[in-house]
């Protein structure tokens, strides 16, 4: 868990009566990425100086701010500035996900109706709404879009409303329109993604989320591992994922694979090795699940396959 | 099947002919809840004198206009006001699914454009699209979004082409990316909605949808039986239903339960009871179903986990 | 394929420093269908002069441009302009899908921030962004809404952002929320599609899609093999499919058919034929496949239930 001072200078968009509904960081300028937790706050106020940084206060509508983060921004979230501030840490690739504390970004978030005119909140729709001659809602949410805060480089997002602010993806990344990625998530390299990034779930370089993929959150419901998928991995389409994987690693098409699943594990002449939960089977390497399609039976191969993704497809300038 | 008359005013999106294409209503009286099926209409224009409605005329676009809804909604449909009067009383709360005669809305509803610019003629796209500096089409459809007519209070939906006019959803709830609510359908109170919601199906309380479940349609397809999910049920990620649950159900990730599916029904022991087919444990409370791992046999036990949504993610203030 | 000189009309979107971003073609002449490979192009000047193509200069943003396009459009792609070409041609139903040489499109093609003001390129984004009162994006993607270009009439498509440019649609098809249909890729006739059709994949008249069913791409991944589905087909909810369908058959909601699978073929009496690789049951007509709830195998039934669109669903006027 790293701990750094940030200066963070952004736009707010509030509501008529001056509530913040979102920010847009526009610079972030980090002291030092090595400060330690106790380091004085001196020298961040001499950069903010430095750097000029322009205090606008906030008009009736999308008026400029300047969020003085002389914070540290581990502690707990109980302010939306802090909230946003996390995010955009996230989509700029400052920070990978599961690095910052993120308790209470529910609670820090305003719902906020995302609207073709901006963000509004939702007890003004009806009396902004004959304000404009076209009017209409995107998105009732806490969470905006990535790409109306951040873009990028190097990437395509084919439904820009499936990916979150908070969303870490690099560069070579394509989330094709059935792939989502929630905040707290993405990738750590090229990758193609049809499917479902839970929050909290990374993807390693070169791997393929196939069509309606699903990963398990770990957000709501028991389950307190998160899961992670390793290099040149394949989730086939409409299978999902409970266990956290290796690299090299392939579930078949269809095929729902959660912790708590039997697995018979097959050796090179697929001979029955042993039958073992597949939270046995975590974060191993080499590894390819099946049903058989004839038993029924879920099935751990070793796999020999390699996963390629196919250049033209991820060629994203 | 409730029986009412209603005074409707609202505001009509109009093609350049003057063709109605959707209607906005933004006042609907109701004479009497418990008005018998024989009533009166008098003291219905007495409302509506009383009430002061105006009566503006269509204007080549997006006029005003009035509808007198001197009418018993129970009719078959046969026209667009009508159409659009019922889906506004499912999105506003004032009846619940499946209890109004849709017979017939989708003949009535005039198919759409509609676009950053609002609906338009599908006829006349290409002469308006260049009147505009902006112009893009969000749907080609007979439903429009259900947020551009109304935003229910304390609900939060993260893609609004998503749900359609005509959901009926309940405080407290929460459509996902992945989520998705037809017309005459939708959610009894809390939930968390990541899967399908087809027309015609309601869920109870407390009850989560994980991401891409599916539930049958009743619309298509032979499948005459309305599917309906209790109060704390899980559908897992990836799974679908064809029968009707009880109360604290779960499904478990990745299994489709279709009507016809045979089923091991077990005891708490584990020892098989019998085996049925699904449609016969319809409408049943503290049902588990799985597929088992191994033998790929779908099987019924009895249910002792408690599912409770994540309070963090259902707090849509 | 097909060889035919074509002269094509249009307007492109530019960067600002001019660079071609996206082209809507909206007159294409064919000089004949049947033109012989090795046509003078002299004909092809005259209709041009004929028809009175104006000729108009780029300008900085959104400008008109004149497309010469006296070439023949199998040509390997290199420019834009026959990228763009092309996949108007699949979506004015000029061309079949499969009947074009798209190789080298995706590096044709230029990434592109489709926001509400327009195609924008990515390095542009913050410059313009500004300049607007409301300015989002709605995706970054090498391909367009197909609805941004073409409106295929008799056609509904619930969500825009679901279908790409280059798609294939014929007159009754509907696509719902959580269809998708990818460039060069559709329906030979009415269809309801509530998943996903890939790239190359063409389905039949009368066939039902059922909600987030899969269809196997052969971009990326090692499958040679086209996947295609006759007519009246139903691929049931969340089911997949990895080989070609004839005419009639029904994949079970939920069972993901990989080419691979071992399949249990039965015949009318429910007795066991033969166990084959799916693969070999390719193309074939009047086939029925179902996991077997109680053993966990796929098998394979003849089929003899019929599969009809429900009308009420399919009207698309």
């Amino acid at each position: 868990m790293k701990i750094f001072p940030l200066i963070a200078t952004g736009v707010a968009s509030t509501s008529l009566n001056g509530e913040i509904l979102a920010i847009r960081y526009t610079k972030i300028v980090s002291k030092s990425e090595n400060a330690d937790e106790y380091q004085s706050l001196e020298s961040v106020h001499q950069q903010m100086e430095k750097e000029g940084s322009e205090f606008i206060k906030l008009s009736k509508k999308d008026g400029q701010i300047v969020q003085d983060k002389e914070r540290f921004i581990v502690h707990k979230i109980n302010q939306d500035e802090d909230a946003y501030l996390k995010l955009h840490l996230l989509s700029l690739r400052l920070v990978k996900p599961n690095t910052l504390n993120l308790e209470g970004i529910f609670n820090a978030l305003p719902n906020v109706v995302w609207t073709n005119q901006g963000p509004i909140h939702p007890d003004e729709v009806e009396e902004l709404r004959t304000k404009y001659d076209s009017f209409y809602v995107r998105s009732l949410d806490k969470f905006p879009c990535l790409t109306d805060y951040v873009i990028p480089n190097g990437v395509r997002i084919a439904d820009a409303s499936r990916v979150r602010l908070g969303a870490y993806l690099s560069e070579g990344t394509t989330i094709m329109h059935e792939g989502f990625v929630n905040f707290n998530a993405g990738t750590l390299g090229p990758a193609m993604i049809e499917g479902r990034i839970s929050a909290g779930v990374v993807i390693g370089a070169n791997s393929d989320l196939g069509g309606d993929c699903s990963t398990m959150r770990t957000l709501s419901g028991g389950n307190d591992v998160k899961i992670s998928i390793g290099e040149d991995c394949l989730l086939g389409a409409n299978s999902g994922l409970g266990i956290p994987l290796g690299d090299r690693c392939i579930v078949e098409a269809g095929l729902y694979l959660t912790a708590g699943s039997k697995v018979e594990v097959l050796n090179e002449d697929n001979k029955l090795v042993k039958t073992v939960k597949a939270s046995e089977l975590s974060s191993k390497d080499d590894q390819l699940f099946i049903r058989n399609s004839l038993t029924g039976a879920i099935q751990c191969k070793p796999n020999k396959k390699k996963v390629s993704l196919n250049d033209q497809l991820h060629t994203n300038d």
